[in-house]
């Protein structure tokens, strides 16, 4: 049985968090945060597809796929620390060694994320000074994890966090994670920064094999720009603390995966939901599908056409954009026996009917436009694979905020 | 000898254009083009991609797969007559049917091309109004060619025109063309409807294979939003009128091919300054790249990249952006080789050396790119092939245009 709770990365048993504020690039606010465990964890991540990787990313990739135990994540926000060379690297390392350092535990234990302006170098007195306030403010309070969330926040409008409470077996687990992103978000992975933590023991490999099943259907599936990544990082670590063991095949195991596909579902439509600029969510779900490829590749379709989006934050239900958007994804398919609802509030119109327009009322549309969350329903009517994907309208703060973001 | 002319579509001998105001769906303004030659011409195209095919898109597939021989093209633009069934496609067969019956040719003689509102139905009174007018208004003026690509303009702000007068072996021919596109622009093809006229000799066969290739280089280069519409056409017609015939292998064969490679560029940048709300024209050089087809691939990733785009409108260069729009491009490349360069006017300046920030100037960087026309260099130092991609700014403008485009 799983329920939904407050709190985020310390809602697991014996994970704590901690945030400082450094001044790296930011004034007057958190820049970097800490996750903590004492008992090592077993970890997996999954990591942008982008060709030009930032150091954190490099660092990470290494121990997840070494598959070595580890205490601890650290992260900053401002400075991506991508695009920097060896300069970059050796600052990343700096910015695990202190961490380290202070906690008592080995460099190689200290996991990392970083997300910001690309090109920017880190600066090592800060890193110094922040390792030390991270070290001396960790707590398990569910405050301390929404203030880690808070300062690793960017263009970030809100934190976001989601933590469920699994029962199974009379015992109970948790899983609960936070994440950032807001721009440049088009996972593949999504700038977005992930940190889950569970307090399930899980082997490293089946907890990777869980990992990346969850991000096809969550992460994957949100897009606010198109533009993947340099520093995009997941991670999930695992410390064992609950006293349940997820095998496979078990029920334990399918509890467990539920609860980490739901929690990374709730943060990736939170980042979709404040995308930069944004003002509406959009969720399209595309059903009747040949196959579930087929159905991601329509459903991101539609929510990164860029016609789409600006369309939604006119409130106008130009459903022309989105057949068209479904026809350029790449999938096959009939464009005659496509149909389109739209879906808002409590209520719901087909638009489009067998490929043309629907007898619908525009005024009614617009209304059913103007919510904060809107669905699109596109039933494909040939077979029975579907996907839900999300992103968000387009809109002149988006330009705003990207036409003048390094200042 | 190529020579850059005055004039479009009705340059070449023999090509004869017109235009008419209908009233179907713009008021005080043309909206119906014809391009007509009495001498039978071969004719050779390229179509959008997507699966979500316009009427009109269906009906010239048909006759220049057959090779038929054509007198004319009808235009409309305020109308795409796409994902309108059954009816959409017997409207089209009357547009074509009614400018035939004025101009006493047969129906499959005569190519379409719309381009408008996806999903609104042509008004049958109007298109029979439209040919009347249009059979009417044909002239070989040079005027005649501009207003036809007046005509057919949609959120277009300047219409689009390219001619060339080539002399070879003693002997004239002409190519020259119009074209129209402002947004849902990513040519695969691009809304983009083109049209050009030859009036050399040349075997269907032949021209539809130069056709494609000078595509590849030109229309499928550009992009203003990554939208590929379901109107897409890019028609060539040849009548041989010139005298000149063109066969492979000969120094005519070079010059036609050059000419219609020159003129679909021209036409091609013309579409990429004017995309929907743009202020700036950015072209996207690739050099020294493995091979062409990551070349192509590198360059058509930057100038899709929206944060690219609004870095751009905003005069910021975020550097960063372009390397992260290079790394997910899909090519395989060493980012620690890469160099950037910016150029603008006669100045230039490198931005990236091997990968990082080189010691630029950021305040000359922003003169640069307050300039109209800004290209990025990007060397990737890996072998000898390259590519150009045309694209513009993402600016406040494009959100407003299409945030409310059907009303």
């Amino acid at each position: 049985m799983m329920k939904q709770i407050e709190g985020g990365v310390t809602a697991a048993k014996g994970f704590q968090a901690a945030s400082a504020a450094t001044g790296m690039k930011y004034q007057g606010r958190t820049d970097m945060a800490l996750v903590y465990t004492e008992k090592p964890a077993v970890c997996a991540g999954t990591f942008t597809t982008n060709v030009v990787k930032a150091a954190p990313v490099l660092w990470d990739k290494e121990i997840v796929d070494k598959g070595g135990a580890v205490h601890a994540v650290v992260l900053n926000s401002g400075i991506a620390n991508a695009c920097t060379g060896e300069e970059g690297k050796k600052l990343n390392y700096v910015m695990a060694e202190e961490v380290a350092g202070q906690l008592g535990i080995k460099v190689e234990e200290v996991l990392t994320a970083s997300t910001g302006v690309i090109g920017m170098p880190l600066v090592k007195e800060e890193l110094q000074k922040g390792a030390e306030l991270l070290a001396k403010g960790i707590s398990d309070d569910t405050a301390a994890g929404l203030k880690a969330a808070e300062a690793i926040m960017t263009t970030d409008t809100v934190s976001k966090q989601s933590a469920v409470m699994v029962e199974v077996g009379g015992r109970t687990f948790y899983v609960g994670g936070m994440s950032k992103g807001s721009g440049m978000i088009h996972p593949n992975m999504a700038t977005m920064l992930s940190v889950t933590t569970t307090d399930v023991a899980i082997a490293p490999d089946l907890l990777q094999e869980i990992v990346s099943e969850a991000v096809e259907d969550s992460f994957n599936m949100i897009s606010v720009d198109r533009d993947t990544s340099t520093n995009d990082t997941y991670l999930v670590l695992a410390n064992g603390e609950s006293g349940i063991t997820v095998e496979r095949g078990t029920k334990e195991y399918d509890a467990f995966k539920e609860a980490v596909v739901f929690v990374s579902t709730e943060l990736a439509k939170q980042m979709a939901a404040d995308g930069e600029g944004a003002t509406k969510l959009l969720e399209v779900r595309v059903i009747n599908c040949r196959t579930k490829e087929n159905a991601r590749l329509l459903g991101k379709s539609v929510i990164t056409s860029n016609l789409v989006k600006t369309a939604l934050y006119g409130s106008d239900a130009n459903w022309g954009r989105i057949l068209c958007a479904l026809g350029y994804s790449g999938a096959e398919f009939q464009p005659e026996d496509i149909t389109v609802t739209i879906c808002a509030g409590d209520r719901e119109m087909v638009l489009v009917k067998d490929g043309v327009a629907a007898d619908y009322s525009e005024e009614v549309a617009t209304q059913l436009l103007r919510q904060e969350k809107v669905t699109f329903i596109c039933d494909m009517k040939e077979g029975t694979a579907e996907a839900v994907a999300w992103g968000c309208d387009l809109t002149h703060e988006y330009v705003t905020i990207n036409g003048d973001y390094r200042s």
